[in-house]
C-alpha cells in the first residue's frame, strides 16, 4: 500500500486524539511504521500549530488550513474544528481533490449537509464521518446479531446519551452553549453519536416527535461573573421515532444527566432475542435469546454478558482491547476510512450516513417547535 | 383497636396474595391474632368461594358480592376482581357504608372513576387503592430525600415498567387483551404502577404526548387455535411528560420487552442529586450526591447503593425483610388502610390518586391518537 | 392430611419469622387453613409467652418448654431458642415423641450434634434443620442444574457470608460473642449458612485449612460503658476446604465485612459450565455454559443471568415470589417439614445435614488453632 | 528532557503492546515526538527482528540482543522476553550500564531475583517492573484514599485474578505449561499481578497459607494429537495471606476460572471504609464511607461507585481515558519509568517490589507442599 499522508486541522482535545491514534494503527495491523504519516496540520494560531507539529513530529504547520490544501504532499484531511467551519472547510477540501476524514455532526443544519455530501461526491473523494461509537466491538457484535437475524422481529428500541457536563449553572459561557458555533445543543453534540448507532443498526428514521428543553437558560459570561449571557442551544431532547416499517423507539439525550460521564446506551428488543450495550461497559454485549428456553436443561433464559473485546478483524496482539477505550476505537474508524482510501472502496460511516443524522435532528427540531411528529423526507 | 372485618371480593391469584397477607400483619406489626380478620370472602361461582373461604379459614362465603355487603358483620371490603366490576362494586360498596381496599387501575375510564371518588367522599367511608409498589422501603427512601431537597431543582425523570409476557404471537386472547374487560392494555395494567410511583414521588402531571402501540394485532382464540381475535388494547406506550412546573419526563411501557420479568425502574435527575431504582434489586436505592466532591478526601462523587430493605416503621423484626417480597408490600399497603380506619385518618393511596392516574392514562390516549401533547385538566 | 399442630419454643426475631411463616403455607399451596396451627408457644418469661401467644392466637402458652411436650395436642415442635439449648430441647421433645424443627446450627459442638442426631433417630421423629437459605428457587435451581450436569467436573468453588454486624468497637457484648451461648462465632453463625449451601450442592467436604480470627478482642459490657469483657469467639474465618474427589474450594465468613448487609454469595466452576448466586439478587441465578459457543450464531458465551423466582413447586400464584423474601424461603423450608410428617419420609435438611457441617466448622476450628490441613472423619 | 534511546528485546504480543505505548506518551503528556524513541529491537530470529523494527520504524534490528546492549546509542532495554531469559538479560543489560524495564515476573525463582535486584544496584541503574495493573486511575485512587485513611484500622483483604484460558483439556502443551520456562504456573503468570496490587496498596506481606493445584495434569503435545505430555506447573493457587500487624487475606488465582477472561478484583476492609475494585469496569472504584452514616440527611451508607478514569497526573485530554485499555496503562507504567531516567529517581515499581513478589509465591509452593503456613523471612 501506498503511505497516506494526513494533514491535521484542528489540534484542541479531539485533534490530540486523532494524532495519538494514527499512531496507533500499524501495531494494531502490523503495518510499516511510515504506512501512514501526519505530514502537516494546521490550527488558527501560529503558537498551538507550532506546538501541534512538536508533539506529532511533523515537518509542516500552518496557521491556515488553505496552506495544507494547497500541499501536493497531503493526501487527506481530518477536521477537528468547530462544527461552524465544517461546511467551509470541507468544501474547499473537495475542491483541492483531498480526502476528508471529519468529526461529528457534519454540519450545522441539513442544507449546508447537502451541500458537503455533494461536493465531495463531486469531487470523486473520499468523505468518511468520525462516528468513533461504531467502532467498539460489542457494536460490530450487535449489528452482526441483528444481520443474522437474532433478534427477529425488532418490537421496540431505546437509545440514550447522558452526560451531566452542564448541570451546574455555575458553569459559563462556552461556544458550546451557542447556536451560531454548533448548529445545536445535547442534540447535535450527544444525539449525533447515539442517534447514528440507532441508525447503524436499525436503518432510517421515518418519523420523530421530540421535545427540547434549555433547562439553564442564561449562563455566566466567565467563571465567576455575575454578567450572564443568553443560552440558546437545547440541553435535553427527548425523542420518539418511527422506522419505516412502524416500529418505534424512544431516545433520551441529556447534558443535565446528574450522574453520568458517558453513559451511552441503548436496548433492542424483538420476538426472537433482545440486545443491550452499554458504554460504562464497553467490553460487553448483553443479549437474551428467546430460543433459550429450547435447551435440553430448560428454562434458562437470562440476558447474557458476552464479552466482545479482542475482536477487531485482523488485530495481531488479541489482548491489547481487553476493554478498548476511546483511542482504539478512534484508531479503528481511521483505519477503516484509510482501508478504504487504499482500496478505493466507499468509505463508513459516509457524509451520506451524517446527512441522514443531520436531517433526524433538524426534524427534531421541528418537532419540539411545533409539539407533534414530523415525518422525514 | 378495634377489630376489623374484612370482606374480600374476588379470588384469583390476586385475592390469594391479599387474603395470605392480612395473615402475616400482626406478625409485622406485634398486633394480636385477630384483630385484622377476612369475615368473609365474595367470588362469582359457588366452587371458587368455597375454596377460597377453606384456604382463608372463614365462616362465611358467597357468589354474590351483594351478599356480603349486606352482613353487619365486615367492616370494609378488599376487591380484587377484573378493572371492569370495580365501578359497581365501589358504589355499591359505598352505599353500604363499607370502607373500600381496591385493587389497581381504579376504573375503565376517567368518567367511572370520577364518580367513584365521588361516591366514597359523598359516603365518608375510608378508600385506599392497591398501589402496592409504592410500600418497598426503598421508594419510602427516596420519598423521603427528594422531601428533604436532596435532588434539589429536578431537570427531568425518566420510568419504566416492561415485562415480556406477551411476546409471542403463540399466547391467546385473554381478558387482558380486551378494552371492554380492561379499560386499557399495558397503559392501564403496568403503566398505572409506574406512573403511581413517579406521580406519588414528584406530585401531578400536567400534560402528555404520548404514543401507544398494538404490535401483535391478532391472537389465536384458545391455545394453538388457527382461529383468530383481534386485540384492541395497546401493548406498548411511551410517553412524554410535563409536571406544572415545566419538568420534562419520559415514560415507557410494554409488555412487549423482550427479556424482562418485572423491569420497573425510575430515574430522578437534579441539581444536587440523582435518584435510581430498578425493581430487580428491590433492596437497594441508588444515589448519587453533588455535594459530595465537597468531601475532605476529594472528588468521591458516584452512584451510591444503599440499602432500604429492613425499614419499615414499625417493623417488629428488621431482617425479615432482607429483600422484601410482593407479599410484603401487599401487607404494608394493607396495613396503612387498616390504620386509616382505626385512627379515622385519610387514607394514602386514595381514591383521588387513582382518579388522577386515571386522567393521566386517558389523556395519553387521546395524545397518542391526535400525535401530540394533550394537557391535564 | 389430618392437621399438624406445632409448639413453638422461642419468640424472638426468628420465632416470630417462624409463626408468621407457618401461616402464609396455606395459600401459597392451597391447603385448608387449620391444616397447620400454631397450638401453643414456649418462652422463659412469662411476659414473652402471653404477648406471643397473642399475636400468634393461640390458647397455650408457657414459660417452661417442658409443658409444651407435655401436651398431647402438639405434634411438633419448632426450636428458636439460643444454641445452648438446642441439645437438651431436642434430647427432650424427641423422649416426648415430638417431631422436631431446629434452627441452626444444630449443636454446641460435635458431641451434642452426635447425641441429637441419634436420638431422634431411635425415637424415630421426624427432625428437621432450618437451612432456610436452601430454599431460595435460585438454589433449587442451581442444584437441579448440577445434578443435570450442566457444570460437568466441577474444577472448584468459592463460597462466602460476610455481614457487617460487628464492625464497630463500640458495639458492646451479646450472647452471640460468648463461646458458652453460641459454641462459636461467625463460622457457626455465618458459616453454617455458607457451608450447607456448599454441602447441600457439592456433597460431603473431606478436610479443610482455616484461619479463624478475633479482630475486636474486648467490647464494652453495655453500650457507652467504659468497661469491657473478652470476646471468645471468631469473628471471621477463611477456609479452603477439599471435596472427597480433590476439588478445592475457598469459604470467606466475617462479621467485619465493612459495607456488607447480607452477602452471602457462591460460585462453582467446571468444565463445562460455571454457576453463581449471590443473595443480593437472590431471584436470579448466573449461568454460563461453555456449549454455548457451538451456537449457529457463534460465540455467544457468556454468564446468564437466569430468573429463578416464581418457580416452587405446586406454588398456587407464580407472581406472589417476584423475588422471594426472608418469610417465603422459611416457609418453604418448614413447608418440606411437615410434607415429610404427612408423607412419612425423610426431612431435608435432616440432623445427619447439621451434624456434618457440625463436624466442618469444629475441623476448622482446630485447622486454625494448628495453621495446617485437618481431615474430616 | 534529552531524548530517551529504548532498545526493545523481545516482540511478542506483549513486545508489539510496548511498543506502541512508547508511541503514545507524548500525546498523552504533550512532549516533542522524539523525547521517546525506540532506536532498536532485538528477537531471536532475523526475520522477526525484521518485521518489529519496520513496525516500530526504527533503524537497527538484530536476532541477539548483546548487539543491542553493545551500542551507545541505546539508554535503555525494555525486557519483553520469557521468564527463563530475564535473569541472562538483565545481569549483562546491567553490565552494559543499561536502564531496564522488565516484564514480571521478575525471575524463575528468588534465588535469581536477589542475583537481578543485587546487579542493578551495584550497577546504578534505573530498573523497573512491569506491573502495569497498577496504573489504572482507580488503583492510584484507591492508593490515595488508602494513605487518607479513608478505610482506617483493615479488618481484612481479599483478591483474586481469574483467567479460564486452560479450562479445555483439548488445549495442548506450551512454554507457559512448562516450569523449566516459566518458574510456576498461574500463581507466577496471574498471580504476580493480583499479589503486587495487595502489596502496593497494603503493604509486604509476612506469611502465606496456600494451596496449588493441577487439574489436568496431562495435555496433548499438539493440537488434536493424542499423545500427551505432563503439566508441571500449578494452574490454580489458593492462598491466605497474614500483614505483619496480622491482618488477614485471601488470594484466588486460577487458569480454570469458568466464564472469566480477566476476572481481576480486590477488596479491601476495614473499620472506617470499604474498597472494591474489578478490572471487569475499570473506570470505576466502589468506595464505602462508614461516615455517610453522619450526614445530615442520615442513613446514606452504601458502596458508591466513583469514576477514577480521566484523572492521569499530568494527562492532557481527559476524555481520551474514558476506561482506559491494556494500552494506556502500559503507556502510563513506561511513563513512570522514562521520569525516573530523566529525574534521577528511584523508579517504581522496582526490581525490590519484583523481589518480594517473588517471596511471597516461592512460599506459597512451600506452603502447599506442606499443608501449612509458611513464614516470609
Amino acid at each position: 500500500m501506498p503511505k497516506i499522508r494526513i494533514g491535521l486541522i484542528g489540534y484542541g482535545g479531539i485533534g490530540r486524539v486523532h494524532a495519538a491514534a494514527y499512531r496507533a494503527i500499524p501495531f494494531h495491523y502490523g503495518l510499516p511504521a511510515d504506512s501512514i504519516a501526519i505530514a502537516g496540520v494546521a490550527t488558527t494560531r501560529r503558537e498551538t500549530a507550532d506546538q501541534a507539529s512538536r508533539e506529532i513530529g511533523c515537518d509542516f504547520s500552518s496557521d491556515d488550513y488553505r496552506a495544507l490544501l494547497a500541499r501536493d504532499d497531503i493526501d487527506a484531511v481530518d477536521i477537528c474544528t468547530p462544527n461552524n467551519s465544517h461546511h467551509e472547510i470541507v468544501l474547499a477540501a473537495a475542491a483541492a481533490g483531498k480526502h476528508i476524514y471529519c468529526e461529528k455532526p457534519l454540519a450545522m443544519n441539513v442544507a449546508e449537509a447537502e451541500a458537503m455530501a455533494q461536493a465531495v461526491k463531486d469531487a470523486d473523494v473520499k468523505a468518511q464521518l468520525t462516528f468513533n461509537f461504531r467502532f467498539f466491538p460489542a457494536i460490530a457484535r450487535a449489528k452482526q446479531l441483528l444481520k443474522a437475524g437474532f433478534v427477529g422481529r425488532v418490537f421496540s428500541f431505546r437509545g440514550r446519551y447522558h452526560r451531566a457536563s452542564y448541570i451546574s449553572s455555575d458553569k459559563p459561557m462556552s461556544w458550546r452553549l451557542k447556536r451560531e458555533a454548533t448548529g445545536g445543543g445535547a442534540l447535535f453534540d450527544l444525539g449525533s453519536h447515539i442517534l447514528d448507532l440507532l441508525y447503524y443498526l436499525l436503518g432510517d428514521f421515518s418519523a420523530v416527535n421530540a421535545t427540547l428543553d434549555t433547562l439553564i437558560e442564561r449562563r455566566p459570561v466567565a467563571p465567576g461573573s455575575s454578567e450572564t449571557a443568553p443560552v440558546d442551544v437545547d440541553d435535553i431532547a427527548f425523542m420518539h421515532a418511527r422506522l419505516p416499517d412502524g416500529t418505534l423507539g424512544t431516545v433520551e439525550i441529556s447534558r443535565m444527566g446528574t450522574g453520568a460521564t458517558n453513559d451511552l446506551s441503548f436496548e433492542i428488543f424483538g420476538d426472537k432475542g433482545a440486545l443491550r450495550f452499554d458504554l460504562g461497559e464497553p467490553a460487553w454485549l448483553h443479549v437474551y435469546d428467546t430460543r433459550d428456553a429450547d435447551s435440553p436443561l430448560g428454562g434458562e433464559r437470562g440476558f447474557r454478558k458476552i464479552e466482545a473485546a479482542g475482536r477487531y478483524a485482523g488485530q495481531r496482539a488479541p489482548d491489547w482491547t481487553m476493554s478498548p477505550d476511546f483511542m482504539r476505537v478512534h484508531a479503528e474508524c481511521q483505519y477503516q476510512f484509510i482501508r478504504a482510501v487504499w482500496k478505493d472502496e466507499p468509505p463508513s460511516p459516509s457524509f451520506a450516513d451524517g446527512l441522514h443524522i443531520q436531517r433526524i435532528m433538524e426534524a427534531a427540531e421541528r418537532s419540539s417547535v411545533n409539539g407533534r411528529w414530523v415525518t422525514l423526507e
